[in-house]
């Protein structure tokens, strides 16, 4: 049996029952709501999970399938999907101290290296969710509008369970993403025009033909999968809830998937506090950490900045974002492009993880942070590298550097090398 | 403590103490003298792996610690290497029969999906115990001269441990590739020359400097890691050996290492038979299939292929692989590149795996010999992808096709995907 208890609009506070089709509140309309799974938290209780997740060997999310929505019993889709590795990083923690501070850097740094999902990213966790529900819903075909990983992860989910997909991508939209998605052999739309042009299509189209829809913003169950991460977090750290965990911020989908995992936890009585969250957003598209610091509702903001996946002007659902940031005593941080590529230089020269741009622009922020005294030395954090750097090649080229060219001559070489410390 | 017993000279028969700087046999030298590792195959028969490995929550290699090459009780390099999937492929295995023949396809075809490791490929399996040895044997650099792979497996782990890498690349190495190291932090030696001189550059630098030598060929510790590939396959087996295990060939050592996995587990007791081996080369580049079918010695070939990971024209240690394919009963096939990018779209769309070229190659060699009836629709066969198809977006955009461009208008959304079986 599922342990799902009903929906509840986070604007008006009605609540539904959770059918797999039920994605947005029909009183308050598809743009205010925005749907909350609710679960049994006292069934749940009475499990003892933490015992029950001692003895399970398998490693994939289907491991937390109390706390997920969706019915026991119906067969899971195969891709290995979570059951990523959380590592110490204590050289990189030591390099994280202020700029004119202390340098004490943090002693108990941990990475989450979600890109190593089997489509390289942490939007794996709520496709997978999404594919389970489309065969819940009987619906033969999924679709989404997305040029990035929301994209390549329900293509790639679909494929393995033999659904096809409908992808929605804009004109500009980078040539090696899209091949990404016609391997999985999803049906790719190139639509003239802007993404909202893409998304508007994929939003007619969905209703036309009874497509199920992945648009994360809309979908309550996307934010159950993102919830997995926390999930992990939390057991990985032996039940011990970290003081801090970071995340990137495009849409805010993902980070209020972190605070739902947590929350879901502690509701049930499996973990005895809640971490603070640190959001980090581009500063050329930051208009939740605009409206976290300013106090006003979300404006519009630019999309200029090199990490793609959280190029979001218009984010369609901040508000659950910025109440998981506030509501956990939390801080948000805008960080710039040349930070970014700092951030993944470090990031993989000290850790051997390569993120995406938007995957290591969370350590850009955490260090700005560390650096101004917010968060202390002592403080545990874990860092979420959301996605694998190898969708970006591109942009690693830039932030990488030069390698040194040299003639076949060990004299020249030795030259070459002096004063690198190798020879 | 180790279960290593000694090393011993694949040419001459001669033993060796397994000190970790030992790397090839001093009498034959360093072209013939391949070096062995032998285990205390009795006294870790005594250990009831099964049971003990049944215990085990460690999903990566060092669940194996007893049949690998490394001292007991000194730290590990802490990337998750190893612990991929092994996903049941149905449909994909539907869809292999012969052109003209009967069209059965393969009932039991499984997939392990080893561009899933920390990297992006399996020879993560080898450089961490590059790292590892190098540790143990104090140095402070590691090397190798690559342009793939290796390379990269070999920057990531050693910037996890501290490690200083020096990778050397041969002038014409894609730019995307040379940039995954230096994110990693690794020195990259850009040699003006080809491949060869780039390796022979590699060589005296690291006789000179002293340099932990990750050349794959020459270290033998190295295949001691690829085989873990082999043991996780008869483990997630549970312990019931595959008719046939499949892997793309380049310069030997990976199929070489996957079938010492298997003799390792069969010789300690722990499985009860061998499986076949199906290698596979590309028709540009395929010396040892030539051997193989020829009987002769390896003669150098081209290297004219897209599957850059397997163009090797000059293998340096074809021995073990020819051995292992000859012992095992096996057979080997080659493909041309458009067969390889055929395997590319048939593999992610009806498994939801993306593999690169190399990765993708074993595939298209599998449907030739299930095709002309060499493999049988009930035998059990396991597909090795050897690495991510995101390392090398080029080549996935080539196999792909282009998406469907239309304007934002439902109405030619229709028209268009009239036929698709969509709408």
């Amino acid at each position: 049996m599922s342990y799902v208890s009903h929906l509840v609009c986070t604007n008006c506070g009605k609540t539904y029952p959770a059918a797999p089709e039920a994605l947005t509140c029909p009183v308050c309309g598809p743009e205010a709501g925005i749907l909350d799974v609710v679960y049994d938290y006292e069934g749940i209780a009475k499990l003892d999970l933490r015992s029950r997740l001692a003895r399970d060997k398998d490693p994939s999310i289907w491991r937390y399938s109390p706390l997920l929505p969706v019915t026991e019993g119906l067969p899971r889709p195969p891709l290995r999907v979570g059951g990523t590795p959380l590592y110490a990083a204590e050289r990189l923690g030591a390099q994280l101290g202020g700029p004119t501070g202390s340098r004490l850097g943090l002693r108990r740094l941990q990475i989450k290296d979600d890109g190593l999902n089997p489509t390289g990213s942490l939007k794996d966790r709520a496709s997978i969710i999404a594919v389970a529900k489309a065969g819940e819903a009987g619906a033969g075909v999924v679709a989404c509008a997305s040029t990035g990983n929301a994209a390549s992860s329900l293509a790639g989910n679909a494929a393995a369970v033999g659904l096809r997909s409908c992808i929605f991508v804009p004109g500009r939209a980078p040539q090696g993403k899209v091949a990404q998605l016609r391997i999985y052999g999803a049906t790719v739309i190139s639509v003239q025009g802007s993404y909202r042009d893409a998304f508007e299509l994929s939003q007619q189209a969905i209703n036309r033909w009874g497509w199920y829809n992945r648009n994360a913003a809309l979908n309550p169950y996307l934010v159950e999968g993102k919830k997995t991460v926390s999930l992990e977090i939390a057991e990985q750290s032996r039940w011990e809830v970290p003081d801090w965990v970071v995340f990137s911020v495009g849409d805010g989908c993902t980070i209020a998937g972190g605070w739902k995992g947590f929350f879901d936890l502690y509701r049930a009585g499996v973990t005895d506090r809640m971490p603070r969250l640190l959001g980090v957003q581009a500063e050329g598209a930051n208009p939740i950490s605009r409206a976290f610091h300013g106090g006003g509702p979300v404006q519009p903001t630019g999309e200029d900045t090199i990490a793609d996946s959280i190029a979001v002007g218009v984010p369609r659902n901040p508000q659950k974002a910025l109440r998981a940031v506030r509501e956990s005593g939390g801080e948000m941080v805008d960080v710039s492009d040349e930070d970014i590529r700092e951030a993944m230089r470090l990031l993989g020269s000290t850790t051997g993880v390569f993120g995406e741009p938007a995957g290591a622009a969370g350590l850009a922020g955490l260090k700005k942070l560390v650096g101004s005294g917010g968060i202390g030395p002592d403080e545990r954090v874990v860092l979420v590298v959301t996605g694998n750097g190898l969708k970006d090649a591109a942009n690693a080229i830039a932030a990488a550097g030069e390698p040194i060219r040299i003639g076949a001559d060990l004299g020249r070489l030795e030259q070459a090398l002096g004063g690198s410390g190798l020879v």
